[in-house]
């Protein structure tokens, strides 16, 4: 330990490379050490995991030290009525904001009285979106031209570099001298972002050669990956999912303890109005909490909330009752690849019937999906619900005194 | 155990109600036990962690059946000049994402070598803004007036509330019969959402008396918390932090494998062009990744990277060089409160020495967020770098060719 | 003629210079003979024109051919009550799309019908933003610094360039390197979008003297003028105005054709979250529509119509009918200045008495915005009313059919 | 004359009805005559028009009571290169605001001192989205299953409704309830608003018919029409248009009396930066100005500047100077049908050379946009370079003191 240690600190090893020295047990502990003097930090607590390294540390992270563990707790049963996922389950949710598990469950419990949430998923594409530098207008037309006329070559290459993905679209867009293709794929189980980074590369290689435009990177923002952009609201990336419940006047006073009258109202000022007058993306309540906390729990992307957050929530009055809605336009999501293959994340998954590939491929991911989306649909109607009941409970008392 | 399983089973016996009956530990064994049962999975990882978790049961989670494991690593050493964050640190990274770290980690390199991350925080402060139902836009012009006019009061009534925040302004804003009242605290070490929800409860109380005007619920979407949202650009919500780093011909050769003006169009292309395009609020590369991974690590709520992702990256070019800069118009974090407490979450802000909270108050947190912005930064460059090397490795194999 | 067109030809006098040798009508028709010649083309219509031009070619034009008579149509008579405006007046409407004069008609007869459009102004104030650059992000807090601690001197300087303006607030936002400086003015009667450009000159080589931060350009976008941009909608430029009216049961069914609940459901549906699901920043109906019409009529600059369409429409079903309502955060106007003293769009600002300068100043321009939110709220009742009545109409005869 | 006006203040003639008593000039006159009255105000010039009017009164305006004379002016020459617009044209620009013409002119002496300007015209289409109500989430996907597999039928039904419009394709979208279809159609030389909503009522009843969901609304605002929506940056509607041109230092410092480093900052700082940290959906310097000019004398629909202002403007460095481009997204326009038939409009379209429908059809339209993408362009050049130039001149006059 301390000769390793020595080195680091003269620079003679470089602190990334202890695994090429070490086992991983080994150099992940030999590595703390090293932090915790150089910080002057004890990290036990970070240092005393449970998991299984060898794969994390080739495939999920660099200079690793331990591991933070995030509490996870359980909303449900969840009935959920979608295509590839149905009947009950129980979300996994790993969180620190105290209530949030609480207030999902609540929500679940709602839903599955009402007789499980319909979730359908409208669209399912993972995309990229190089940046290629051309001449001039003129020229950027011209690249648009080869694109759209050699569809199959592009295909072709692009399916060449994956066994598991399919190419479904391109689309082109000009800004000046800049012209982005925007790849899509169906990328099955995995959320794919690796699967489309490989195949663009061979692709913008390909649109380089024929027509002399510059790649200028691999990413150009059209993607648009991990930014709040209408572009994913219009045309999607990952899934577009949309789940929905009708209540009963009886079942929103019983469990909601308010009417259907007040939790429209609700809704439509704060999460249509609201959120139109602070020129937002996001017209919902906290999707993006329930997402964090499934996709922390599930080994997916935590970043890839950003994409989430921008939910539509309806509550449309009908005879009898309400029905409520949420759109997530844009969801990736995997169970195979990334995170989801670490131990604890994979237990998740697990619990909810979807952990590896899917047979027929693809069909994990997408019952993942739609329970994602009945797990908002339950946070929203529970917070909606909440904020309708003080609403109410607040008239009630002002009546009472008149 | 039996006995409780029976009983959980049954029904007759809440899942939420273990901890009432049985201590923390065995209470999630419990419920543990019950979820395998019921799920048909086994959960070992899950249930296999090491933090005390007596007041996580308490503070952050409910239903609570274990923990998930998230990979740690660390990047660094990374030198940050700030008003409240000065020297050296090592930034804690929570991510499954492989080569996010090493990526990281090479920024970092690169900042430290040009003497440091230059990072201020231009504004800082926590909001909230309940929403009102006034009966038509003449009542509503009148509660507006009442607001602007009682501002003194309000404030009285929002710190009344609190021992630690700070009241610092109010705004109003009206669509059709729709009063927004935009509350703004200086929340000092903590996140602050629970502190500012408090606060507006009493404040929305306050205003529904005075004006007659309904509230209809305690958060109208203007806050805006957890949804991209423009209001948050443009006033800014958390800490608003820019951080820059002047970079010479020579170190962009040298580390980042490329040059000035490659670094400059690669940024001009893919994050303003790009995203100008895309109809985005993020104009960056990958702001989330980073934000998401320290997150995770120092116990902030996850879905606030909503917030963080909505970042600008600049890069100018000036003499002998260029000047790289991230601005994080929104960036909602504490090192108090939340998930700060977790154990291992604890140890990362240690890590960083800003854990619990500051001397003075507010201290940590400012650090914290200047830290963080650096580390951003540190990403940006990466990434950034390794786009234009690429582009650059081509344009050079091409010259190579003719 | 011949001698002037052949000098024009042979480039030895420049077209734009006509005025100096000739009196601006002859200026004109000699002008407009040589484009008649260079183009093949006849411009009878064009050319006669019945407009006094001595002022026109000196402050609104240059390069004057001749005028576009654009069809001139009432609405009316439409009851406003507001602060500024109150009483019955006729919208004067410019307009080549036919059916929206008779559309806007119907609404206004429906808004008289109900007692007059409820109208207030819940800010004013026209901005310009000048960008700066500073050497780095420690510089640019500096300047941010430097301006929020001289705002007694900024004042001043603004203030010396302007008879009428009064100087209201300074608002600084940084990205990197880039620091905007947003002035707002208080501009009386005037759109005032020239008296904040002056003022801004001022001000803005006094920061750079001061803070020695370069004015890279008088408007930095962050104004932001004649672009959509959520920061007009955060922070308001020109008038924010709202303009509501209740309507009962009966009321809708006689003029409208159709019920409370058809009516809010169209609203509903497509003003709210079709406008979310577009991703949009107007949640309205046709907005602009009017807008267009109306600043045309009355010499406003037409590229102001891009800031009045982010409009946001409301209709709340209440206790025998709807309120109706549209707020606009953004809406530029003037009537002095500009094109209000062209004879026919004073007429024009005359017909609805508000031409010239008010009484205290300010009057004018700020009636004159309550008669446009009026207007507009009397376009968005007729489509809103025609779209819900066919769709009434269509509800029925199915249920004729079965 | 004095009977009418008798009739119609005693309400037993309507205003509108004028038309059908009086020939039309006589009518107008009546009318105009009634409201000087009612508003006690004499509009002689608004009177005093020259177009005929035959037409106007049925397909242009109703209520008529005059004419609104906008000035004039033109710039040019300026090149164009386009694919339907090639050679020199002289732009027809109707402005009030002093300055804009003198601008405009300026950037057409450069464009066409640099060879002309490229235009490319890279989508076509006109949209219409009528949204639908359907049950629950599961018959929202059966409404867009329905659509998607019968493409073929829904193109008779619409094509069936037009002489001259062929539908291209249809789009659906989904949130919660309400499903969006958005219909998309070559309205060739028309801007075919009109012709694509005869269309959607067709096929929005056929889609009725066949779902079972209710047609709620014609426009469902995803079209989007005459709002700020990122969908239109996106997917375009109307033309989506590019022109650029190539400038050299020499050109650069002769006709902008500035350098390429300048410009090239100041359209950085400005039209990036400043717009995206606005959260603007227009990158530009002022492209509403142009087009609103240009759209008001050629009788386009001047609510559609909203649609044109989301311009973005690039300045690339390249080897002996800049390539400067603009994009219109989104630029609905049209050469027969809605205001091009009036007068003196249809002069000003003449002058361009692009009056009434083309051959093939659709190529005056296309001419028509090409040009005005050029005279956006021009406008740009000129902004961009005087505040460039002012820029500069203010480093030169410091660098003069020292």
């Amino acid at each position: 330990m301390d000769e390793y240690i020595r080195r680091l600190k003269e620079g003679s090893l470089k602190l990334y490379a202890l695994e090429k020295e070490l086992p991983p047990e080994e150099a992940v502990r030999v590595r703390r050490t090293f932090i915790e003097g150089e910080t002057g930090t004890r990290l036990p607590a970070v240092g005393s995991f449970s998991i299984g390294i060898d794969r994390v540390v080739k495939r999920n992270i660099e200079n690793m030290i331990g591991t933070v563990q995030v509490p996870l707790g359980v909303a449900g049963p969840l009935k959920v009525n979608g295509e590839y996922a149905a009947g009950s389950c129980y979300l996994p949710l790993a969180t620190t904001e105290g209530a949030l598990v609480a207030s999902v469950n609540r929500g679940c419990s709602l839903i599955t009285r009402a007789g499980g949430a319909d979730v359908r998923i409208m669209r399912d594409g993972m995309t990229r979106a190089p940046v290629f530098a051309a001449r001039d207008v003129v020229h950027a037309q011209k690249v648009v031209a080869w694109v759209e006329g050699h569809t199959p070559e592009i295909r072709e290459v692009a399916e060449s570099t994956t066994k598991h993905g399919e190419f479904l679209d391109v689309v082109t867009y000009v800004a000046g001298t800049s012209v982005f293709v925007r790849l899509e794929f169906d990328t099955k189980d995995a959320m794919g972002m690796n699967m489309v980074t490989i195949a663009s590369q061979k692709v913008g290689e390909l649109i380089e050669r024929e027509t002399g435009a510059r790649l200028v990177a691999l990413s150009g923002n059209m993607c648009t990956d991990k930014k709040p952009a209408a572009i994913n609201l219009v045309r999607g990336r990952g899934k577009t999912v949309v789940a929905g419940v009708r209540l009963t006047d009886a079942m929103i006073a019983d469990l909601l303890k308010t009417d259907a009258e007040t939790l429209t109202a609700v809704n439509y000022r704060k999460n249509l109005v609201g959120s139109a007058r602070a020129a937002s993306f996001g017209f919902n309540a906290h999707a993006a909490n329930v997402i964090a906390a499934i996709f922390i729990a599930c080994g997916q992307d935590a970043a890839h909330v950003v994409e989430g957050s921008s939910a539509i929530t309806t509550v449309d009055r009908v005879d009898g009752g309400v029905y409520v809605s949420v759109t997530l336009p844009s969801l990736p999501v995997g169970t195979v690849g990334g995170g989801t293959g670490v131990d604890t994340q994979r237990e998740c998954l697990a619990m909810l019937g979807v952990a590896g590939g899917g047979d027929p491929p693809g069909t994990h991911a997408k019952a993942f999906a739609e329970v994602v989306a009945a797990g908002v649909l339950a946070g929203e109607l529970s917070l909606l619900g909440a904020l309708a009941a003080q609403h109410l409970a607040r008239a009630h008392k002002d009546l009472g005194r008149g």
